[in-house]
């Protein structure tokens, strides 16, 4: 699939560690803010899912760290959806340095759909409008 | 009143930031954590009174910082009902040096009881036997 | 002292908690970002500032609470300088709805400046061309 | 290899998210935690390592989540060295559920170690005491 969005932030002091770069668990962060930003983006906000009775669990996530981000840069998030079959989706995350374009770091997450009592749903089955956003 | 309940806490390494020492922010959650479990501590855990209906949210927060808690350091939260009418509860804190016993930094919050819709409730009319607790 | 900025902000979902509103210590974090966007925007950055040695540790924080922010919402959170006396700096933030502009929560910070070794500076002296940012 | 300690773990009420679970990305925070204290447990605390010089950046992290921990249980987590040539380690985490014993997240990180300018060290070489205690 060919989607590709990006989303744009810089990083705020307090994700600073005394390592004096970013504290590499803010990556999995960022890797929400870019994936509720590509909801929004698509169109199919994830207040709205949520409200409509859809949750989006994590099931895995996973980051390879390159090189470190620090304070006083901008990073620019590029999300992609890496493979959905109307169970489960696994999305795609590199992150690189605004200004150098170097990548700082690759990650992804799987999820899959459920139902507010956590009960997995196919997506595909039963929301079929929503399966389509998130396939074309 | 003269509850006062210590509550034990080493900084962890994500709680630093890039001036080498603990971020201010997270005074405000070791309080949470301080009163969290302090009210474990008097006989009436958080989870059972949320499980009974009643949250506890916070009115307002103030922090004074003397001097900073580092990476290595463990500190000692002394916790104490300042005030409680039944309506409103004022918890003080006091964040000292496991080691130096020196006062790192002191605080409060304010907070109010609720049903499960943030309406607020008299906890002294509501349920008398929670009201015992925290007055004792 | 007139200065007036505003900082806009989405909660994250991380930021939320299990009474299903953003969480109260997260106000905190947010008032450092809204003071880090003031100072870009006097012409100031704070990670320039210490990359000429100074740094600016909190003395105290505090945040009254008047309704909850929801994942959802968007918040814009006005920063001005309360006082400064080239030594201590309070600065006070009003944290409002953008959509009904109702005010969600207000505070203030108060800070002192330093040396790399923490040590307090009077920067009316050592540094005159940051006071007058600061007391224009 | 066989070094296994554990880790016992309240999770916070600031952990928590509006699914009425803990985040995700703390477990990633949790995996440090146990890390740190693993380190202690063996003994070359973290603080005392950054003291001599040397620093154990993250590489790559990853967790696989099988079931929610929510506010009000306890965890204990189970941590191993996996592989460890001197030069990169990796660590492995088993997050149980205290009471049920239920697995409710594994996962691992991988580490280098750099001197303070974050240059790579081959431990082995340059400080064989270090090695040791890790490869035993």
């Amino acid at each position: 699939m060919k989607n590709n969005f990006t989303y744009e932030r810089s990083p705020f002091y307090y994700e600073t560690d005394r390592m004096d770069v970013i504290h590499h668990s803010n990556y999995i962060r960022w890797f929400e803010e870019a994936r509720i930003d590509y909801m929004k983006k698509v169109g199919f906000p994830y207040d709205k899912m949520e409200a409509i009775g859809i949750m989006m669990p994590v099931l895995s996530a996973e980051c390879k760290y390159r090189s470190s981000v620090r304070f006083g840069d901008t990073v620019v998030i590029h999300t992609s959806i890496n493979a959905f079959n109307g169970f489960k989706m696994e999305i795609q995350y590199k992150i690189y340095d605004k200004q150098t374009n170097e990548l700082r770091a690759s990650g992804s997450t799987s999820h899959c759909f459920t139902d507010m009592n956590m009960k997995p749903i196919r997506i595909n089955k039963t929301h079929p409008e929503i399966y389509e956003i998130f396939s074309k």
